[in-house]
């Protein structure tokens, strides 16, 4: 099998360094990648479950833009939708029609929703659901996840961060994942002081295994928030139309009273949304957000599109087909090589983990082999399928996973 | 002369009404025009410097999506530019090479600039810059402009904004423009605790005139900020690009240490971008931040093709014209009525307020007349023309305001 070169990648990567601090930045950085030597760093093209390097190699792509991709890169419904949009107007001096077809859309498919609101990031919902909760409550105090994710401002950044300061985490108090009695203890110490709880539909940290909810978590979450008035934020950001066409929480059973939205929401495009109850309504009018771009036009005409792709194949179940065949085919192909491979999380989006060695080497050594092979896997995050990957791909996929390991016993 | 109706703005407004808070938010909100009846608030196309609303009335468009339009809608370079990257690649799992070759034109052409860092919203790099100087001081406090914007973080608004506590501010010390003195004041007070100094290059604030800076203001403050290692922060956002090609301080000679550039950068599609000196590199590289769509690359390729051609059209100094000819007419058809219209800030951006009434109705009446005889005016934010606005629709908007004044004077 031919392994991959990319002297494009390094020259622009070169390039990079001398106009942008640390080249690339933030979650595309390629410092967690580890063995970079084996990465592509800059993509040319991309189309369907695949993406092509600047130095012409092909990759299956198995992290789908960390999330956006879902129906496949240039989908050509969603696409049309676009472009058809953009040839009548995007970014105005007003609103568009869109906005309000798109803000129905969601609000027929998720239970949870009476309304919507739309930015670009997904830390402008994260942010304004907080901001909304203390509005709703006069309080002041926020329960998040401990290794929860919800963005980059300030307070949502774990302490230690440069430029991150103890202060700007004093409302925020964070608690293990799955333990009610450690969020029955925090409203008990807090009584009457908190605003909200968010967290994410499940655990999935970046370097470590993802966490299901335990079996009445969220039921009991969700009746210990209702009895103490605190507003219950579901950031389903990574997630969402992923597990469920109306929101995670519907795959888990329990009722948030705000729910972030972004990523899959327009296979790509910029767009992130908040939805809730009737009972914040006349509050989240009341708190002022907004940003230059948030009534494009173009990008909402591509969410209503991928919103109908993703009903039309039953995304949901397509991608946890393939993701758990995907799955059962790379821990089998592992164990005879002699290796274990922990996956964890729902099946379309799992966290793998090579175990058989403590400092994740061996782990990050075989995402290299694999993605200098044409299967890009990122070591550290969890990963992606989108409905656009086929059978063909996981054939290939799992033959270059075989090769890799086979890579690496050789290397040792 | 023909007046609009909106029969479908307002069927379209009830049915947002049902499914967003609000009906529409933000700067976007129907609630600052006053006169909400005389207003459009759906668009179904746009071309050059005009939109078309979905009741079929055509509008001169003097707010340019307020600030993102600076080569009219729909322009044929950039979005060439834009379609042809989408169809190569746009959000993808890595970087696009659009992302070194726009930050190697910033840096080419912002002297203040040796790196670029790209975003989505200002308030994403308004947020960085102020979390960047953090990080390199050590020091917590940041001073900013009375009245002035930057964004909707809770830091950025007015204490007194729904669910915005005064907390939220204890870092953040506002001082009144061009008030050197209040500036030492500051610095003195809190020697050694000032991170960083954020404000655009002149004062324009929403509901009020704007100001330019006083004869030598910039020049002392650069010297007072460099004197005490405090972060010189610029936000152009709104200015950037229609008063210089290089960024608005060289319009007014003084040396930022970090830009914040967003609006007019992309003509719409949506980018921001922080520039910066070498000093600030490293710690840059070292403050995590981060959003979903922020290496896509088609609005690169916009970013890329609207800079090309603002150089080409020398669109500042085209810009200039128009809105001093702009100005000098309306100024003078208020006259010929008996009216007084104030215009303050930069001529291609500038504020107007007819001054002969205290209350400010008499101006949302006038900006009413109008916007419903097709020139776009929002009442109390400053206004913006475009380098699509030709001479036919400078004779136009004076025959309209003209008229506008005949039908107050009618009214009253």
């Amino acid at each position: 099998m031919h392994t991959f070169d990319y002297p494009q990648s390094r020259m622009l990567f070169d390039r990079a360094c001398e106009v942008i601090p640390g080249g690339i930045y933030g979650h595309f950085s390629p410092a967690p990648l580890g063995q970079t030597a084996a990465f592509p760093f800059f993509a040319a093209r991309a189309e369907g479950a695949r993406f092509q390097d600047v130095d012409g190699n092909e990759f299956i792509d198995y992290m789908c833009a960390y999330g956006p991709m879902i129906l496949g890169y240039a989908h050509r419904a969603v696409d049309d939708a676009f472009r058809n949009q953009l040839a009548l107007a995007d970014t105005v001096s007003i609103a568009s029609p869109r906005m309000v077809e798109l803000a129905e859309l969601l609000v027929e498919r998720v239970a949870a929703a009476d309304w919507a609101f739309f930015a670009k990031n997904g830390a402008d919902v994260t942010a304004y659901a907080v901001t909304i909760a203390r509005a709703a409550t006069g309080r002041r105090k926020i329960v998040a996840i401990r290794g929860g994710y919800h963005g980059t401002h300030p307070w949502m950044q774990a302490p230690g961060h440069h430029g991150i300061a103890e202060d700007d985490h004093r409302h925020c108090i964070r608690i293990p994942w799955n333990d009610f009695a450690a969020l029955e203890h925090v409203v008990a110490e807090h009584e009457g002081d908190i605003a909200g709880f968010i967290a994410t539909p499940y655990h999935h940290p970046t370097f470590g295994d993802s966490v299901l909810p335990a079996e009445g978590y969220w039921q009991n979450v969700e009746a210990l928030l209702r009895k103490h008035g605190i507003v219950f934020i579901l950031d389903d950001v990574r997630c969402g139309f992923r597990l469920h066409r109306g929101g995670s929480n519907e795959r888990y059973g329990f009722h948030p009273d705000l729910i972030c939205f972004c990523k899959a929401l327009a296979n790509g495009y910029p767009i992130a949304a908040l939805v809730g109850t009737d009972a914040l309504r006349t509050v989240t009018a009341s708190v002022f957000h907004t940003g230059s771009y948030w009534f494009s036009a173009a990008p909402m005409a591509a969410a209503i599109a991928t919103l109908q792709e993703l009903d039309h194949v039953d995304a949901p179940r397509l991608l946890e087909i393939y993701g758990r065949k995907l799955n059962d085919g790379l821990i089998r192909i592992a164990k005879s090589h002699g290796f274990t491979l922990r996956v964890t999380g729902e099946p379309c989006m799992a966290y793998y983990r090579i175990t058989d060695d403590e400092s994740q080497m061996l782990h990050q050594r075989w995402c290299a082999e694999c993605t200098r092979r044409g299967a890009y896997f990122a070591p550290h995050h969890n990963w992606f399928v989108s409905t656009a990957h086929s059978d063909a791909d996981l054939q290939r996929t799992w033959d270059i996973a075989d090769e890799a390991f086979r890579a690496l016993k050789t290397a040792a």
